[in-house]
Formats: structure tokens, C-alpha cells, sequence
């Protein structure tokens, strides 16, 4: 199994390399955490990670993670951690493309399995 | 002891906050990984990590990943991972920012202590 790619990762080749919002796929592997590059668009559904944190990094674009009491908007070059256990959806207007660091096990939607809930994550 | 931040985390204002190269500082954490932001500015010592792989993520500049046998070049929005065990230093002819994603215990020079090993990388 390819962990990891040799050279260089480019986000933007890897971000032009798909379209579909929510659709994550796998960019490189850190031990037993992964990164994932994501496109956001639309609304996510509402879930919680029990176990694990996660990070989101917004590479170009905006998006909104949202609380249930809060939102935090990320632009490009910014970062937020949501911690485990803790309700939260994500959401943009236009396509923001994102990165996602997280335990490599972790299930998209946490606690919510749905029509979102992505099987295969495939690493490009 | 603060591990995040709870609004977005402006990695040019991170990296607006100091100047010293190889001295990295501590921005996020996830779970028990850690986001440092570093300068590389100059030339790294050859070091490895027997027990965990790094990614290096170029905010902006460019910087080398060198091994013994080639050299990984990285510029803005570039990513890499050194995996584990694997002999490298890290260079940089002007400053780059970069994030350092890791084990919140790992030591940055490995197993080649020294004048560069950073005793305190500060949360910022």
C-alpha cells in the first residue's frame, strides 16, 4: 500500500483532481493520522468524533465550521482544531478546499452515518 | 494548558510573531500530534527519528528536504513526509515558513542532539 508519495505533494494538483464537496481523498499518511485534501460546498451534516480531534486548513477559499453556539470562518492560510467530542458541521457558498488532519480510522460523518458518509477515501 | 486556540489560527500572524530559524513554536494540537510553525533559514544538522515519520507543509519561501541520496525541493502550498528511520536536514538559502506536522514528543534534532535541539517550542 502507497503511504506516501516520494516527492513533492502540489495541493493544487491534488485539489483539480476532483470536484465532488465532501468527498475527501487521501494525500499523505503521518504515522497513523492521514491528510486529507476535501472540497467543501454546501452543508455538511451535524456530527461528533468522540475519540479524536480534528484539524481543518483552509487552502483556498472559505468555509465555516459551525457550533452549535458559534461559528468559526476560516479563509486561506488558517486553521482550527475541533475537538472531540464536540457537535459541529461544515458548510461554504462557493468551494473552499481544505485540508483535514485526523486518525487515519476516522468515519467522515462521526456518529451521524448517512447519505454523506464517505466509504472509500481513496489516496491520490 | 491551552492546546488550541478557539477561533481560526492565522498562520502569517504566527509566523509575523518571531524570527529565529529552527526554533519552531507550537500553534494547534491534535490529539497527541502537534502543529508547529518553523522558519528554515539556513542548514539544518542530519538527524533522524527511529519511531515517527514528519510532514513539512510550505506556508511560504521554498525550502530542501535533503537526503543522503536526493533532494525533495518545496515551495508554498507543497507538502512532504520524511518517513521514519530515514536520515535528513532541512535547508533553506532565505527564510521559509513552514509547518511541521509531528508527535508532540518528538525532539527536532532526533538523535543528533545539539546546539539546534529546541528545549522549549513555546504555544503561540
Amino acid at each position: 500500500v502507497t503511504r506516501n508519495h516520494s516527492g513533492p505533494v502540489r495541493l493544487a494538483d491534488k485539489f483539480a483532481a476532483f470536484d465532488e464537496p465532501f468527498a475527501p481523498r487521501r494525500i499523505a499518511h503521518v504515522n497513523d493520522f492521514v491528510v486529507k485534501a476535501v472540497k467543501v460546498r454546501g452543508e455538511f451534516v451535524w456530527h461528533s468524533h468522540a475519540d479524536t480531534d480534528e484539524m481543518f486548513l483552509v487552502h483556498r477559499g472559505s468555509m465555516t465550521v459551525r457550533y452549535r453556539d458559534r461559528d468559526v470562518v476560516l479563509g486561506p492560510g488558517q486553521l482550527h482544531v475541533v475537538p472531540r467530542g464536540i457537535e459541529h458541521m461544515t458548510l461554504a457558498d462557493d468551494t473552499c478546499e481544505a485540508l483535514i488532519f485526523e486518525p487515519a480510522e476516522t468515519i467522515n460523518t462521526g456518529d451521524s452515518p448517512g447519505e454523506l458518509t464517505a466509504d472509500d477515501e481513496p489516496f491520490i
